[in-house]
């Protein structure tokens, strides 16, 4: 039992808080400006119906009319307000790095108006306010109350932590007494749970912020509580009369409309799930609560039903992209192996669960693979969700792309070759918001129990670092994904200290030992221990020391396991952090055609029109002879021969910014 | 414009009729066997609801209590009445090359209920007849009235032409003449056609057989009319008040019902049609009909939009196999070159379709790439959808199957790793049947005009025909498709006579001119023209006259157009009409990490067990060695290396007989 083989006690380690990192880095500055400058707004604008040739979101008119300010019906998807708070969660993390009173200001109007929405007893849902309340709580399964106000918590803790008013954090926790009072085990309370997972996390957030125990234990039981026999959303299916907001249809068959518990995660307790499965965002936002709760509550079992879903979902149900979800049937995993390149669905917002869930446990136990995995997720496929100018976004992250068969098949519809404005179920655009204006959160960790401060990311940014009874100014300067160095220096540090800073060694140095100077100094291998993937050096600082590192950043050719059918013969590149692809524009069309040397090097070049500084690869390759004529499918006539061709790759992030055309991440090779 | 272009006369050939073709082939009498002694009796016991552990299919249920002979209500699909006309047709066939006073006695008992079916208008359909007549012709696009009715005719033909009976042939004629009293562009006449084309061919057939032009010019009538504006089927569906058969749902949005009038071929007029698009068997179907009526009325601007199409689907849109079809969403083509190997549909019925629409354009001209076509289609994606005990079926024909991801990934459901038992859409088993029990009409032709008997498939079989003026029998013997060799004499001619026989020249054969023998000696290439891919021997002929060809039968390694993404860097193995196909329990799991060698010899070995004689190949390849571990997914450390290892193919067309496992027709090639 695993129970009897754990013997550990949990120390999370803990976050160096947003208010205390500033991020200065050439690459990330961008993309934070974008989130500040162009996705804040343009979301404003969108949440308000007000963005022209786009589906109108309908969020701000719902809360009105709900607020009794308006007049009209609910409309847009059932979950409609959750777009609201996922965006004021943005603005929180936003004001927290570079206050603003503009956007406060807009903020608090909004604010305002979750007030004027609120119930006396708490509750908060414009869907169930407007079409009635006597149906409220009646169908957890597929109404994302729960979800809904899990972003409103969400939000509210952000924005609190930035302005420190206290309007949304008390409008939160009525909400969040009012779930309370609603849900356990306890006689007279639901015995349930939501269908989309998310309140969980929340409450954790609510509770460290408040110290309310009564938070923690509640999303403790909600995890606890999932999955057992017999099944909730069963149950709740049968007594609402076998009906769904999806499927209305009474003359379908009922199971058209019955749950499947695997979507949802709920199958088995939590602690018996050793294999992803289902809906990918509700999967990675339940591991996250759940390495949250495993944290808090010091609790072995839950961190290895953690570490269990970790394996299976990064070692057998992860695309080299960080993508996850393999299908777009209910954006969902599928099961080991099954990685398709050009079917995918690998969801924006499945992999910024991904980056949750591997910050939580990074925070549990401070080994690289979590951080490479978070890294590899952040660096391609989160950002390559959003496009170079903030407007518009990618659902699906496909790492094979020939636009004609995703106009022209079904199977592939989904699948974009251009990313898309606003989307009616807009869930991507504001996750990518809310991450890349909290991004500054994901850089560092403090263990107070070893006195160690780890780095995780390399982002340029200063943070100022609470260890113990010492407190002192990080500041990290780097050229990073571009290139492999990374400066560390200490300031504001009171007198000298005795700790450690722990420096993470990336999967992608390829066991390259970095160089490292101290002050200027090569540092002796000895001088530095290497642990689960980080570089500690401990000794007594002072200010002004400084960290020199220089990373190996050599162009990897990257093979998948031979049970991944679909990469067979194929190799993908990845340097730095940054998978890269190739794309049509670069190297024609019919990308299939080509075909990479196994072996030799790469040229790097700077792209600055892809954007400022960017490397690309060019690397020797091959482009098959057509050998079938224009008007024939098929010829015996003879085998295509390789004639030699330079391969262009750009960085996945990057794909699809420029014309639109083919794409590959996967690539023929020649040995 | 293409009426001013073209200026022939059109003289299409005649088939060499059912009744005077008898086939003793090794090969196709086991198949032709299989339909008669296993299919047949089986798909009965199915029609009658009495196989166990399969889905009823109601068809003679629902035409008793249509007849009043049972109560009830209508069950199954609304075409369900078809699956007994396509067994009867079956039932036709095999009666009239294998008389047999057991199952003629059954079809005259089915044809009895159907005469008390039938109304006295003439219109005969449980459906409408058990849920309200006055419901009738209200929605040609779904409901399948005329396709039922095609099929019935079809069954009436065969049935009449293998019997002399004419009762079921003076059924289909009363409701060939209720469907020509209710449709046409007269006043009071609906001026309209079906949703799935089959009444068209089935008219042309009936046309053929009782020599009544009403029905030739009912059929060119559909075909002239699908197509224009404004659109019957959208006019049809406002009138019906926007429901479907379909999707029920009055809540859900229209554009889910609304007609796609591509899916229908109906969305210009057939002869402005330059693409296969929409439902592939119904397109089949169509181009069947505008072949036939483009010879039947000597027109040459539906004979181009014939080439037009049939070059579009055939060198654009078809697999190697013959398969046509690349989406289950529809059942439908995409568009040209998008022809995904592992989400296929190659309906076996839209094959045989195929078949149908090549037989035609071969009677309208005799071009070696119509029966290469067809050849292809028949050899491997038809009598692929039949198990070896002709017990279960393929609908979907697929030419790279991974059994778990077919499992797991909800858009890989539809392909099947093993055969399936009957289904509720029984569409593929009763329409198997009857092509391999009409098989014999499919091997010769003759042109009056020119004086030539044409043979365009290596089937052993005798054949009685006449020429003119002149009759004879014409003896096949062939070890094909095993071996290249050809053998036919001529007998009970009177005396002799000056005529050509005409031999095809596969493409298979890569160009190589066979050995020609006759009478035993070699014949001279210039006593032999080559026309249009045939070898025509023109001479005075004899009894006892003989002809020996041996075909070359090389190992053929076919690429594909550079354009078909999927075969990039793959070959796929044919020798003679068989295209190959590499299976697990020949070489193991993981078969994408095989590749064979681009060049070099395969040895054919004779595989009993699989099928007495059949042949399968063995070539030199390689395997990928394994380089990442186990437990991880990518690994940066080396590119694998090729190994030895021997490649076994197998026919496609026995694919999926033995163990279930992987599959694939495309393989990976080194040079």
């Amino acid at each position: 039992m695993t129970i009897n083989r754990l013997n550990e006690k949990l120390s999370p380690a803990s976050t160096v808080p947003l208010k205390s990192v500033s991020i200065h880095d050439p690459f990330w500055t961008s993309y934070a400006n974008l989130a500040r400058e162009a996705v804040i707004p343009y979301q404003w604008e969108a949440l308000n119906d007000r963005v022209e040739g786009a589906e109108p979101s309908y969020a701000i008119q719902n809360l009105r009319i709900a607020a009794g300010i308006e007049q009209g019906s609910f409309n847009g998807f059932v979950f409609q307000d959750s777009d609201l708070y996922k965006w004021l969660e943005a603005v929180g993390y936003r004001l927290s790095t570079h206050p603003d009173p503009h956007w406060e200001a807009i903020a608090d109007e909004a604010i305002d108006l979750l007030e004027k929405v609120q119930l006396p007893d708490g509750y908060i849902n414009s869907f169930y306010q407007i079409n009635g309340l006597d149906k409220r709580w009646s169908n957890l399964t597929e109404a994302h109350e729960l979800y809904c106000a899990g972003h409103l918590i969400e939000a509210a803790v952000s924005y609190y932590h930035a302005t420190g008013k206290r309007k949304v954090l008390d409008i939160a926790c009525r909400f969040a007494d009012c779930i309370d009072n609603t849900f356990g085990t306890e006689p007279g309370k639901i015995q349930g749970y939501d269908g989309h997972q998310e309140i969980e996390l929340a409450l954790v957030k609510l509770y460290q912020t408040t110290g309310e125990e009564r938070y923690m234990k509640l999303a403790a039981y909600f995890i606890d509580e999932r999955g057992n026999s017999p099944a909730f959303f069963l149950d709740e299916f049968e007594k609402r009369g076998r009906t769904s907001i999806w499927s209305p249809n009474p003359h379908m068959p009922d199971n058209t409309r019955k749950p499947d518990l695997k979507y949802f995660q709920a199958d088995v307790p939590v602690r018996e799930q050793k294999h992803a499965v289902g809906h990918s965002v509700r999967a990675v936002y339940m591991y996250t609560a759940m390495a949250d709760l495993a944290g808090l509550n010091n609790d072995p079992t839950l961190l290895e039903a953690c570490r269990t879903l970790w394996k299976d979902m990064t070692r057998k149900q992860m695309y080299v992209t960080g993508g996850i979800g393999s299908t777009h049937h209910g954006e969902a995993f599928t099961a080991s192996y099954d990685l398709p390149n050009d079917t995918v669905y690998a969801e924006t917002c499945a992999s910024i669960g991904l980056v949750f869930f591997a910050s939580r446990m990074l925070r549990l136990e401070p080994k690289a693979e979590y951080a490479d995995v978070l890294e590899r997720a952040l660096y391609n496929t989160v950002i390559s969700g959003i496009a170079l100018d903030g407007k518009s976004y990618f659902y699906v992250n496909p790492l094979e792309v020939w636009p004609h068969a995703c106009s022209c098949n079904p199977g592939k519809h989904h699948v974009k070759p251009v990313r898309q404005h606003w989307f009616g179920c807009a869930c991507c655009p504001p996750n990518i918001a809310r991450l890349l204006t909290s991004l500054g959160e994901y850089i560092y960790t403090t263990d107070a129990a070893s006195r160690t401060a780890y780095t995780h990311l390399y982002i340029g940014s200063e943070a100022n670092v609470q260890l113990g009874d010492s407190t002192f100014k990080l500041s990290q300067t780097t050229a990073m994904p571009w290139s492999g160095s990374a400066s560390f220096r200490l300031s504001e540090l009171s007198g000298s200290a005795s700790f450690s800073l722990a420096f993470r060694l990336p999967g992608w140095t390829n066991g390259n030992r970095p160089t490292v100077l101290l002050n200027g100094q090569p540092l002796a291998d000895s001088a530095a221990e290497v642990r689960d993937g980080y570089l500690v050096i401990t000794r007594e600082w002072s200010n002004e020391d400084t960290i020199e590192l220089t990373l190996a950043m050599p162009v990897l050719r990257l093979t998948a396991n031979a049970e991944v059918r679909y990469n067979a013969g194929r190799l993908a590149l990845q340097r730095g952090p940054l998978v890269y692809c190739i794309e049509e524009l670069d190297n024609g069309s019919k990308l299939s055609s080509l075909a990479i040397k196994a072996e030799g090097d790469f040229a790097t070049e700077t792209n600055d029109n892809l954007l400022p500084g960017a490397i690309v690869l060019v690397g020797e390759g091959y482009r098959d002879t057509e050998v079938v004529e224009a008007d024939q499918l098929y010829s015996s006539a003879s085998i295509p021969q390789p004639e030699a061709a330079a391969i262009r790759a750009v960085p996945y992030a990057l794909w699809g910014n420029r014309t639109p055309g083919e794409m590959s991440v996967w690539i023929r090779y020649r040995n």
